[in-house]
């Protein structure tokens, strides 16, 4: 067994795994109808104007606004629908009955809504004054030809989709998911079937797939390998084809902890062992473009510290906002810190406050009791009271 | 042209529209790796231990307690690995090397860290005292044969998953994602191609269809329809196969507005007309099982009263939180109320003050340029300074 370096502090491993992300410059097409939540690639402005005629905002009819006086008569001489025109002119002492969204007729600037009239057989009589103007959307009003409409990186929402297809536009250019590859370690891991002797079943693998996915990326979830260095140094080579590669266990120092060698062999670490309780057996690593993320195999460390950590590096390659979710709590309890190092400690909620979840490393229900967790700091104490940020599940 | 019977205040339209959503009845099994944010459909009740044996907690030696004190030397007759146990019974005298995850062999109740012990040749000097139990996680420790793990119902986080995944399950039952089907009215609207006189491009389907899948719907996008009451009757009777028909446009009062009379044709209107601007025109109606909503045509009026009433009822009948993401914020302009209508403003926010994105109900960059939007009570009036919550897109 070969001794961790030196354990580093947590908020230092965060700062060296933000600095090794890399936003992705990876675009693909995506229909407009699935871009919600994706991160615009290219700026979209606008080919056309918005609307693209002057638009009656109400039903009643269009006139010239020099004939708008209260008592005019004027003859109604057709019909305007949405996508329907009139086509012909209209002249003085004329109007068009008119819906809305309907075109404004040639010679028309102004739209009387129905209430304001008296409709009798081909005539309609004002009721009141009409203002140029009046209940018309002019050309361009929401959007104007050459516009920067909205620009590359911003997370689309619903609104930015119907920004986009009010030009008509399809199809957008977003930002790849990142790409991450999972894999579990140990020969007494195994998904599915009947329990041997020793031998559990995957759960990192499944936390991982569902946080990250979840998150933003894209997994590629791998069988589960060997702690074989082989096994290990040929997941840790995916890296060259993924953003990432995340393994859990293999990570520590045991005779059969490979992961360090195999990145080394591979590409460089860039910390491994952190001042952290649960995880300090974290691991971080390159291989060409990729980053290798070595998760303690203990559920609750592997999972927290995804959270923690891997998360926060897959938003920044996403281009995607990294803060996380939060609320603010009353503790109920006290939560001494563990001498020397961070505590990441889950929390359940009741009567208003946040209770201590956290039970062991290796309990994954230290982690599906809770709501989120609270970072309790290295020779820290938090006192029953006090108020904290609860970083929701 | 027919006016609205009554427009009820907008509370009373969400209070309606909440009692009419039914929680879904449908279940699917999907695979667990993709099962995160759905919603639990069936108990999930633990059919083993975890771990199903007494399990190394650390690197060391593994003995009996009885032979635990200090400077006492034991023979190491073997070793166990995670997924590879010793087969043996360790009696007195004796220890076995074991590796973190290992199981603890027969005979033994403790393990002693590697680094509290000195290792010679065929033998090892313990360092302290050992006491029963000692850096080991008993059979059912983190979870008991039996126990109810996780609840139907439940929206199930990377956590839960893990919990279930520790059963060795792969595949879960959770509620359908309801089927919501949207089409736009109107011969005016055109989805891509060059624009006609008087035409204009889909807008609506595009944010309704990105909101309702971004928040736990399965849409189902139909072209455009034009605004004839046969198309319109068709468009309604979707709602006998999906759980929520969508229109947009074609439910105010002129003389192509034929969403009511078809809805009335097949089933029921539960309300038409609310005081909220924007969005007057809206409609809900009900056909066998399936709720029929009728949005107004207007973008910036269709996504707003999405946002505000067609969500929660999703939510509801996805059986997911209903309560939308807000943001407390201070009002960096006055925000007077529209007499007896209830307002919902959009707000962008600038030096941590949020001011009026919205400028009119057909345009749909009132509803881009916003974060969020902030609710002005009928007859009220929100005044610069005051502190609002603004629920966030």
């Amino acid at each position: 067994m070969r001794p961790f370096r030196r354990l580093i502090p947590l908020d230092e491993a965060l700062q060296i795994a933000m600095e090794a992300a890399r936003p992705t410059e990876q675009v693909e097409k995506v229909q407009l109808a699935e871009a919600v939540r994706r991160v615009l690639a290219e700026d979209v402005v606008a080919p056309i104007d918005v609307p693209s005629f002057d638009k009656a905002a109400m039903d009643g009819f269009a006139l010239r606004s020099l004939d708008g006086r209260g008592g005019v008569r004027l003859r109604v001489i057709g019909k305007a629908h949405p996508g329907e025109p009139f086509g012909g002119q209209v002249g003085p002492g004329e109007c068009v009955e008119i819906a809305t969204g309907g075109p404004v007729p040639k010679g028309c600037d102004a739209v009387i809504e129905v209430e304001a009239t008296k409709h009798e057989g081909p005539e309609v009589t004002l009721m009141e004054e009409v203002k140029p103007g009046r209940n018309v959307s002019p050309r361009g009003e929401d959007i104007r030809k050459g516009d920067k409409l909205v620009v590359a990186g911003k997370l689309l929402k619903p609104g930015h989709l119907g920004a986009i297809s009010a030009l008509g536009i399809q199809e957008v250019l977003v930002f790849g998911k990142p790409r991450v590859a999972i894999f579990a370690t140990g020969r007494e891991v195994r998904r599915g079937g009947t329990l041997g002797p020793g031998e559990v079943y995957d759960i990192n693998s499944f936390t991982l797939a569902g946080l990250i996915s979840e998150k933003g990326g894209m997994v590629k979830l791998f069988d589960p390998i060997p702690d074989e260095f082989q096994a290990i140094e040929d997941a840790v080579a995916q890296a060259r084809d993924h953003d990432m590669v995340v393994l859990s266990g293999s990570t520590s120092v045991g005779e059969r902890d490979f992961l360090r060698d195999a990145t080394e062999s591979l590409g460089e670490i860039l910390f491994h062992g952190v001042a952290a309780k649960p995880g300090k057996p974290l691991l971080l690593g390159r291989v060409d473009g990729g980053l290798v993320f070595g998760m303690p195999g203990f559920p609750a460390s592997c999972l927290l510290l995804a959270y923690h950590i891997l998360l926060p590096v897959l938003r920044k390659m996403a281009r995607l906002p990294v803060g996380p979710l939060t609320m603010r709590a009353t503790l109920g309890e006290e939560m001494p810190s563990k001498e020397d190092k961070t505590q990441l400690v889950t929390v359940f909620m009741e009567g208003g406050k946040a209770y201590r979840a956290f039970r062991k490393s290796g309990s994954i229900t230290s982690v599906s009791a809770g709501e989120g967790y609270v970072v309790v700091p290295a020779a820290g104490r938090l006192k029953s009271g006090d108020v904290v940020e609860v970083v929701l599940f």
